[in-house]
């Protein structure tokens, strides 16, 4: 990861160093950070942060709190430090396995986990010809364990909020398990009456609601790709270019 | 179950007896019905037929389908054999326990296996007062011994179409576990932009698609209960009173 190149993110709000080639954070870190439900003092870990976008837009919509990123990749943790330092948000990288991660991250619980989980799984497919992409995008450390992870850490009431492919619904509810409690499903489909591709999960450890499945969040206005630029509902527009906080159904 | 009455279905194309107390069929039997993609001349297998109201519905819209129900209620299996009979639809109806089939079904194999499994669990909630609605409505029966028994008497590349409460999505496709693949879910909400009620299952036996979750299909017209009488989509309507096919999404 030699070369980086700079995004910008939440209407330039941000600007976040990423490998020129290799996995890089984009809309589904923003719509993660948008989702989880965070408010001014709490404390938030972030599970895989690669470069720091999801942590950051978090960190650039609520004000106040206590940051802390884990890592796998070395040279991912030291862009995710640098990212956070050229933005003026407190974030603390951990440079750790998740699955197995350091005393001083054991002895900490937060209010929030959060998780983009790469989204290939190594046993169904061939692995990214780049080292530190594969690691990145793929499935070294199941489902299960990232959800094992977040309710080790989380204080009781707290919050998990993941952002998963569609298609990996069925791992992801399994992996759940009942670990946590009051889980939401909140299907993301590219337009309206269109089969999801992503998936936002929200949980609770100590959650005793029953799962519930929300209608879609729609990200695209029209029936079809009919213009060039954006083509974001207003929701959306608000999520990806002001900072919003994603509209959570009731 | 000693009193009867009898419910027209498909728009009065069925009149089916069903217990006048007790656990009966409605909407829900319909969908699943109108949900199973079988042509004509194939074998269906319902597990828990009850009073027989999804295998009829099917019968009278497919043609000349081999069908056979399975139910471990007596009561139940003497109602769906006089309700087949009275509407002129050729169906079996085995007196059984699906997780512990009897010889002359363990010899079959079926092109399509569909189930309405009780929506209540039992470790989760209080008993009903009836016993015989009890073991109707209670989960006696895991849903793992649904997928199961179904997983087992589907022949290669047959279909398991499956309705139950959203809520018990993740029970559900945990129990799935890939025994079954290419797995789909259809959400049935209430009304556009509701969080879904229902969901319907799709899997095939030796299927290698990767899971779908589908955009929600809607029951009801308008935003909210407006006036007395019907308010259901027009594909709805075309469902529960004409007995067309559920539309599928692609």
């Amino acid at each position: 990861m030699s070369q980086t190149r700079c995004d910008a993110f939440l209407g330039g709000r941000l600007r976040i160093e990423q490998p020129a080639r290799g996995y890089r954070s984009g809309m589904d870190a923003v719509l993660l950070a948008a989702a989880v439900p965070a408010r001014p003092g709490q404390s938030v870990l972030e599970l895989g942060c690669g470069a720091g976008v999801a942590s950051l837009c978090l960190g650039a919509r609520v004000a106040g709190l206590v940051q802390t990123g884990v890592e796998l990749q070395d040279s991912y943790a030291a862009l995710a430090r640098r990212n956070a330092a050229a933005n003026g948000i407190a974030l603390e990288v951990l440079t750790a396995d998740l699955s197995a991660p350091p005393p001083a991250l054991r002895a900490r619980i937060y209010d929030h986990v959060c998780a983009n989980p790469p989204y290939f799984q190594r046993d169904r497919g061939s692995a990214a010809p780049d080292p530190v992409r594969e690691a990145a995008q793929g499935e070294a450390t199941p489902l299960a364990a990232w959800i094992d992870a977040a309710a080790r850490r989380l204080t009781p009431g707290g919050w998990l909020t993941l952002i998963q492919r569609a298609e990996r619904l069925p791992d992801l509810l399994t992996a759940l398990d009942r670990r946590l409690g009051s889980a939401e499903i909140l299907p993301l489909s590219p337009r309206a009456g269109r089969t999801a591709k992503l998936v936002l999960l929200r949980a609770r450890k100590g959650g005793r609601g029953a799962f519930r499945l929300h209608a879609p969040l729609v990200l695209h206005a029209g029936e079809r790709h009919e213009r060039d630029g954006d083509s974001y509902t207003p929701a959306l527009t608000a999520v990806l270019r002001q900072g919003a906080a994603l509209p959570w159904p009731a």
